[in-house]
């Protein structure tokens, strides 16, 4: 069974500079919560979008059936690191349906902000 | 009167190691508020999906007529508890229509951090 | 014009036990905004689902033509006040199309927390 | 390829006063984060909503084809700045399609906290 779209948007994307001083798990980074509940493995492209040059991208990454990927945005590496301190979007799209979370966890301060939201899916634009 | 879904996913899932040091409202948690305006008993499966493992589940929840239950994912016990730690995604099905709502309170710190968002509904799929 | 929906549902609520130290602004509070760009005034009525007891209400509150009202629930007083420290849900009627967010500030910690998210809005249920 | 919708709307809108203690980055904002992935320049026009007086605007920004515009509201200044300490909504008109996520940084605090949502797309109201 498959379940949500294969096309996504978000329009926030923002990654804080690397504060360092704490484990992976508590260091400021910005994600995308894939989750391929489906049969098949899923094949997405992200594209980059920035106020004031080209979109980069596209970057690939497989998530496989019956499986979720928590993608932080610093692990894109692959046409270009992803700017830090830098605004910017992404739209993702999918071969197969998938559904997308987007999440953030700032730890510039001593304590942690958190804040989520369900992307965009453009359900009725090819998805 | 029912209002919302049948078919729900929420793709970010992490719960926090367990603190220990505060009361259960202050504690690390992540919940799926279910509301259920309608007059029949809803009867909810939970499957959780991971990164790296096949999905656990379904875990079984009843949330009756006219009430709402705000189920927090570590109160899950069977068929397995769910790991903390480790990236999930859940998807939740209803045999009557629900509204879902995710919430995460992160307690890891001196100070606690919300984020919130609806889970993802899938209209047209079995919905 | 008119923009948005005439049902909507927020399975999420929590009043946190009141605290008193701070000013308005800053006081812990749960919120759903309300806005209605249309050129009618708004009758709504809010009910209020718990987990263990009848829902409350309904409530009724107006929003007039072409104004926003970012409601408090512990602002509701009749029938009955919210009660604190009990989870809660709510659904909301209205009879002109408006568009709802919920947004929660918890200052039970010496630092605020925030967390939002657009209210589930009932498109296909006689909205 | 377009992606998005026309209408938006944010229900909530508050800008914390000025601290003015630290950067342009960590300094309390409300912004309306806009993707337009399209191959047209868009064009928008915000209408910001009060409680208790008539709406301001039309306030006219441009977004680039096929780039991305973090809008701050306390950027506004034409046709009058957005008064802070106050609460209100907005609705953004666009020639062509784009995706609108709201987001909130408040450091009133020693510490920040953060808070975002899609905005809501009026599918079927001319979108």
């Amino acid at each position: 069974m498959t379940i949500g779209h294969r096309t996504w948007a978000i329009p926030e994307g923002w990654l804080p500079p690397r504060a360092g001083k704490r484990g992976r798990a508590l260091e400021s980074h910005e994600a995308a919560c894939v989750l391929n509940a489906g049969d098949a493995d899923a094949h997405l492209e992200f594209e980059i979008f920035f106020r004031d040059r080209d979109p980069a991208g596209p970057y690939h990454v497989t998530v496989p059936a019956r499986r979720t990927l928590h993608l932080r945005f610093d692990d894109l590496e692959d046409p270009e690191p992803v700017p830090r301190g830098v605004e910017f979007a992404s739209v993702i799209r999918s071969d197969v349906p998938v559904v997308i979370q987007h999440t953030r966890l700032d730890a510039r301060d001593a304590e942690i902000s958190l804040m989520t939201t369900l992307a965009f899916s453009a359900a009725g634009e090819g998805a």
